[in-house]
Parts: C-alpha cells; structure tokens; sequence
C-alpha cells in the first residue's frame, strides 16, 4: 500500500469517516451519531477529528492522498461551498472545503452523496465491470448519479444526475420542489410510507390498516415484512413504487443506452417487492432496453441492459467518496 | 480549404448531399427527389453517383476526408448496418457501410439522422459556443441527439438519445414503439395533426374544425398558421404540444445539466406558439433548471439553462453528417 485516502459520508442520521486503500480495501471505519441536524460546526468538529485520527494511524505506512465528503445537498464545483438546502440549514454560503482545508492541511474533495454512492457502485460494487452507470438511491428521498466512461458526469455546474425530481405522473403527488409527480413521490421510503397511510385509508381492514392504527410510524421496512407476507395493500405499495421507478429508468435507458442501471438505498431492500412492477414497466416503455435486451436474454450476456440492484448498501457512499482523490492521484493532479 | 467532407441527408421526402469545407461552409449541394421509398437499391446507387459527382468536382483543390451519412434509423456501430425499421425497408441486416465504401473507395461513416442534425447545430448552428449539448428534432416523429464534450454520445449500442419515446403521459396515446404516452406523440408533425382532429371533433364550429372539414389532410404547418391568427382550438393543440416537450426536456435538464437544449425539426417553425407553454412547464418541472437559470436570468448570461431554436434549418443533418469524418481527421483516424 503506497497510497490511502479518507472518504466521508455525511448522512442525515449520522456520520461515518473511512480510510480506504487504493485498491478498494475499507482499512478502517469510524461512525459518530453525529446528524446533520447537530449543526454545520459540531459535524465539521467531529469529522475532521475523525479525519486526523484515521490520519495519524495510517500515515505512518501510506501517503494520504486527500480527503473526500459526501454531502446531501448541491455543490458548487468551482467555489467548494454547498448551496442551501432544507437537509442542510446553516451550510449554504459557507466555504466548507476552504473551511475544511484550512483545518487538516490536505486536499478536500465535495461531492454530492448520490453521486459518491455511484462512484462507489462503479469502483467496487455492482457496476465494477461496465464503463460507464447509472445510479439511483432510494432513501428518505431519490437522489441519482451518472458515471459516463469511468468519471461522475457533473454537467456545466455539478446539478446533474438529479433524477429524483423527474416526472412521471404529470398530475402526480406535490413535490417540496415544487414540482408535481416527481419519481421521489413514489419511489422514496417517505413516499412508501405516504402511499402506505393511503392504502390503509382506502381498505382499513387490511393488515396494513390494523397495523398502521397500532403503529403510525410504521417504517418502509416494516411495509415491505407486511408485503413479503402477503398482505395485497402493502405489496400494492410498492407495485406502485416499482411502476414509477421503471417510467423513470425507462426514459433514462432511451437517453443514455448505459450498459448498467443500479438501483441502491434503504429502499433497495425491498427489492423482491418493487422489482417486478419495475422491470415490467421498463420493458413496456424503454424502446431501447427492448432492443438492447430481448425476452430471454436479460441482462446476462453480449449488449444486454442491465438493471440491478447495488452491492455495497452504505459503504457505497464512503468508497466512492474516498475514490475521489485517488483519481486525482491517478490521473495528475486536479 | 486543405479538406472537405462528404454529408449526406438520407430524408424520408428527399436525398441531399453537400460537399463541406472544414470551416462548415457547404460548398456545393446536390438535391434529389429519391425518397427513402424508392427502395434501397435506387437510393444507393443516386447517393453514390451524387458524392463521385461532388467528389470529381472539388478534389482537384482539397483532399476529400470522407463520407458522412445520416440515416433515419438505429445504426449498429460496430458493423455498420442498420436495423430493420418501418422506415427503411429493405435495409435491415444489408452491409450499408461496407456496400458503400466498396464502390466509392472512400471512408463512410453512418450516423442516425437525428444525432447528426445534434452534431450539424453544435458546430454551425445555435449550439456552437457551448461544450454539449441535446437537440429534439420534432419532425414526421420526434428524434433526439446529445453532445457531450464535443462527442455525440452513442451509449453502449449507438441507441442513445431515443428521447422522442420517452414517457410523458403515462395513460397518454398509444405510439406505434409499443408505449403509450411518448413525447412523439404529442410534439411531432404527425401528432399535431391528431390532436388538431381530436380538438375540432370537440369543437366543430371552431375555424380548426371548418379548415379540417375542407381538407382534412391539414398540415402541422397550417395548423399553425390557424393558432397565430388567433384560433383557440389551433393554439391549445402547440399548448398541449409544449407541454409535453416540457416535461420530457425538464428531465433531460435534471439528468444532464447541460448549458444547452435545442429544439429543431419542421415543428419548430411553429416555435411562437409551443415555447410559451414548453418554458412554463420547464420552470415548473425542472428542479436544475430553476436552481441554474433563475425568472430574470432566461439564458444570456452565466451558467443559466439556454434552450433555443435550432438554427441551421434542414442543413443541420447534412452538416453534421459532414463533420463526422472531418472529426476522425483531426482526432488522427477512427
């Protein structure tokens, strides 16, 4: 090992800080229950005494070659800062790699999180073997992450790869965006648990209603047990995930003929329950995974689509982001 | 002029093809009235008499680099055959490429149409000051083409940028891919004039519902004239035709985040009436469009969403065709 690098993933409910080998290998992971919700400088305080502390234990065998952060939120490529955001209050206007930088001497790299979690799919997880992916993770919302020929597409300032915000039910459920319909209204353990409550209003005698009335907080996961078991509203939750997922990836297919679609996220669990729906959508809408990828070849052999689930669960996010300044390394600098 | 390039614009309504220089001037134009429906062999054999032609003229000043054809079709990349389309029959599983080199002697590179009109717009036409970029050709249907980098992105198969069969209403019209609701069936030519029939059988008394009894072989072109001076029935068809252009361009934006969007194609002459009700549901729709390009900020400067006309007209395909082999050249050979 003649380098390492540090990759950060600052999720909403907490932090985890790894040091990672140029070959992949998670040398070792510190996690803080620090949320973004503690605030911009207790997270920078405790991430960068994270940072120094895998520092300190690996330099003595390897050259830390920068520091990499995922964040949920939109960055700005070129001055380091994070535009304000609802997950993000106290960041936006803030010079957090300057920031950053200025604390631990060392180069920093932001990236968005649904795009670290890509990167990483693509360099260890399910995309290991495809040039180029596309990723969507289905969290508390849908984020999204393209990589086109081995690099994260970031478009002209960074915003791409912002697939949870694309329609698919033009009249569809209201969006904190503003929008209508978004794939994250349907698609997201919030819209699970959205539709969840709906399903239960519409047929309260079902399992899930009975449920729903003992736990009102009931989680996607828990949805998705309801469904495994075959409670019929549950599983036509996630039918109905599943159906605007597909409409979504298959207009993605049509635009980009990638090699790879990885769906990941919490929500991915469930996905014995959404997969179905999803690809049945898919092959009813996607011209080109139709032509791509015939009936009985999917996604196995020659220049089939492939649709699939990711590998790496939360690790994506931190590999990817730890992946960033090796690039950098590997090809010369910034 | 140490070089010049061979285009070709293989139309469903007529066979063009022009000698370029490698500024991007058209040197010399030769227009046939061989349609794509007077079989294979004829449009050959016309093609390739057309390029000696304009080869014997102007070689005697610059070397010829080669020969590019766009065609109305899925163009494997690897083999240079088309796919059997509706469009082209007779075509499908025929060496084109080889066929054509074969007689003439020169480099052919087979580009879809659509993909090469993209191209023609990013060198010559609206797009030439941006680094990608993605064109919607609305035409007989609804092509598109994306530019990323200076490249056409060609996907794994060469199938990239199918965004006309991109879902917009997903209980919308049935289209003849197999999907319903795609784009193309509510911003092509051929759209226009259902939706015309479909609003004059709901308001026969209107002046669309009067033209259309007189002739009910009406053109996109005529119901536009309708919708300027005035008629309501006319102008709500470009609305619904807009926004369905809209919500498909809305999530190219997210996805890509490209300086530039160009609509082109014979539908786009109708520009006045479909853009008041495309750029409404863009902002509306687009999460990255409404972060980049903010209400009193529409394209002219920084890194604001531009999305425009096309400029070059029925010479964007020919171009672009043009240019493919002028490319090879100065990237040194395939």
């Amino acid at each position: 090992m003649a380098y390492f690098s540090i990759g950060v993933d600052l999720g909403g409910t907490n932090l985890r800080v790894a040091a990672v080998d140029e070959q992949g290998a998670v040398l070792e992971t510190i996690a803080t229950g620090t949320a973004v919700a503690r605030g911009r400088d207790t997270v920078i305080g405790e991430m960068c005494q994270a940072i120094l502390a895998l520092r300190d234990r690996f330099q003595q065998t390897a050259a830390l070659v920068g520091v990499g952060i995922g964040v949920p939120g939109i960055i700005d490529m070129h001055t380091g800062m994070l535009r304000e955001s609802p997950n993000l209050p106290g960041w936006g206007d803030y010079p957090v790699r300057e920031e950053i930088e200025r604390r631990l001497h060392t180069r920093i790299i932001l990236e968005n999180d649904a795009n670290a979690a890509a990167l990483g799919e693509f360099w260890m997880g399910a995309a290991r073997d495809v040039p180029s992916m596309c990723m969507y993770t289905l969290g508390t919302g849908v984020g999204g992450g393209i990589v086109l020929d081995g690099h994260i597409w970031h478009g002209m300032t960074g915003m791409a790869g912002e697939l949870g915000h694309n329609t698919v039910y033009p009249d569809g459920a209201p969006c904190g965006c503003g929008n209508v319909g978004c794939v994250e209204q349907y698609a997201s353990a919030t819209a699970i648990r959205r539709m969840a409550r709906e399903a239960a209003g519409a047929r309260e005698s079902s399992t899930l209603g009975r449920a729903l009335q003992a736990d009102p907080h009931l989680s996607a996961q828990q949805i998705f047990r309801l469904a495994r078991e075959g409670d019929a509203a549950a599983q036509g939750v996630f039918d109905r995930a599943g159906e605007a997922l597909g409409i979504a990836v298959a207009s993605c297919i049509n635009a980009l003929n990638l090699p790879m679609y990885v769906i990941g996220g919490g929500v991915s669990a469930a996905w014995e329950a959404f997969a179905p729906s999803m690809m049945k959508t898919i092959r009813a809408r996607s011209f080109v995974y139709k032509a791509t990828t015939p009936e009985d070849q999917t996604g196995q052999e020659g220049n089939a689509t492939i649709i699939t689930r990711a590998l790496l669960g939360a690790d994506a996010g931190l590999l990817g982001a730890a992946r960033l300044p090796l690039m950098e390394q590997e090809h010369g600098g910034r």
